[in-house]
């Protein structure tokens, strides 16, 4: 992915990000020069206090094109979306799509976890209109589509006038992509071609899902429900952190880190759980949008899920009423 | 290896390579905004006429200290030599340690043919004083050193001073290599402390050597027994270029090119014999140092180097006398 970031940007160009974003976008952008410019997707005000639908999460569109400038050169989507697991709907892609082709910016559009998707469809914004298909680049992620990130295997898919210079950076920072787990990628599409392999893994999702988000809802703490990938976010409002903060003692790296940063810490040592705070997918302005929120995985065999519910249920004395 | 480049360079930054260099460095130094500097690796005058030693090619040290500035970063160091063939000497890595010393250079080695040497010792220089440990970064292959330039997975070795700005890069740009072949490596490497991978991966090479290097010795066209690595220069400055051009037609773009570029177009479409022209291994300003030489490569099977000596003794009636 780095290969299609440098591609295109140079010293002082700029490149669109949604927030929160993948934080690993940032120093792809910046490594080369480029100069991130975010703009907010926003939860429903009832976040706090209801289970709301990742649907939900609003792209600010007016923001959006305010924030274009004649330096922008790329606006990076991520469908669907980590941490929030949004799946933009179409009407949604179209609207980016219109302010990307009225600049003439490419969209970089992460899809890395295109093949878990809990909704009745998933749409691509590059097969959307001839334009768009001339301005996409589409990253898709072996890793991620077969549960094998060791395996470092990715590709980008877009018209060949834009791929030309992918080709050049990838060629000249990696040379190649290692050819064994390629052919090993190969196989494994051939395979799930003919047998049940993706709707398999969505059930099996949908079912860690259903383990894992039940301790939330005995415990009343509301949480955003994916249409996408394997994350989930939980807003932590209702946990009263001054009891939190009497329990643990915080190492100095986190003293000055948002809220979110002490309440993963003090998961990890009460309740051997670990998650990612929130804040860490946020630019430095706006870090406390994601104090109340920590993402959790649930990529994980359906026995750990149900330990992790078990440990969980110790949260419920520190829940405010 | 790209990341090791980009952790340390800066826009402005100067990196010096010894010319003829390995062409990836200077997309490496370039990408993240760095300066190539260059300082010749001279031949022996009778390279011409005399069959050479790798070890007669040698560096301009006082090039080398003149072309030291306040900007430079970094020296990048390549031993045994590609496509020289040459294994520096201790002396010449001390002089060269001496200077990075001095002006508190990094120096990036890059020893991926390490395991691929004919002479007596071959020297690290990180090895040889501990400002040098201080200052070097070492590179080596798995895909060099046990032939699977496929699999990807190469090292880094330095101080961790050095290594920590290396890691940063290398999570940014391609999180991790790939964990399969990385096991693979580590297996090799511990079957090839018990058994004669190395010395037998050595004495093939000599006979692939001794193979391929007699079609020249026949014909009489001069070359540099290489002291390390796989590829051996040969001087076509005997070759009457009037005829070779006579005898095919040039595509366009390699008219404007230097001699080299059409002497290995001819080998090609007239002997089925593909060469690097050994002048894209130099810069722009002194690529005519390279115009009479054709780099190959004998990483090849015995019996695709007989066929290729076979093919080559024609090229017997174009040898002036």
């Amino acid at each position: 992915m780095y290969a299609a970031f440098t591609a295109f940007l140079d010293q002082g160009d700029e490149a669109i990000v949604f927030e929160p974003f993948f934080d690993q976008y940032i120093s792809n952008i910046e490594l080369p020069g480029g100069v991130v410019k975010s703009v907010p997707l926003t939860p429903p005000s009832n976040d706090g206090t209801d289970i709301v639908s990742s649907s939900e999460w609003k792209l600010d569109f007016e923001q959006l094109e305010k924030t274009i400038t004649e330096k922008t050169k790329m606006i990076v989507l991520n469908t669907p979306h980590n941490p929030i697991g949004k799946v933009f709907s179409k009407e949604e892609l179209l609207k980016i799509g219109e302010l990307a082709v009225k600049h003439n910016i490419i969209i970089l559009s992460d899809e890395v976890y295109d093949s878990l998707y809990y909704t009745d469809s998933f749409n691509r914004i590059a097969t959307l209109t001839p334009e768009l298909a001339r301005l996409t680049l589409t990253v898709g992620s072996a890793g991620k589509t077969f549960s094998a990130t060791g395996w470092r295997v990715g590709w980008v898919i877009g018209h060949p006038e834009l791929l030309k210079h992918v080709t050049a950076a990838h060629t000249r920072i990696v040379f190649t992509v290692n050819s064994p787990l390629q052919q090993a990628t190969a196989d494994a599409f051939n395979q799930a071609q003919t047998n049940t392999y993706f709707s398999d893994n969505v059930e099996s999702f949908k079912k860690k899902y259903a383990i894992f988000n039940s301790v939330w809802d005995e415990l009343g703490l509301p949480y955003t429900v994916p249409e996408g990938g394997y994350f989930l976010l939980v807003n932590f409002n209702k946990v009263d952190f001054e009891s939190v903060e009497k329990t643990v003692e915080f190492p100095e790296d986190i003293m000055n880190r948002p809220k979110d940063f002490k309440l993963a810490y003090w998961l990890i040592q009460e309740f051997g759980i670990v998650s990612i705070p929130t804040s860490e997918f946020y630019g430095k302005e706006n870090e406390h949008m994601g104090e109340n929120y920590l993402r959790f995985a649930v990529c994980k065999d359906d026995h750990l899920l149900e330990e992790a519910v078990e440990k969980l249920r110790g949260l419920k004395k520190y829940i405010k009423n």
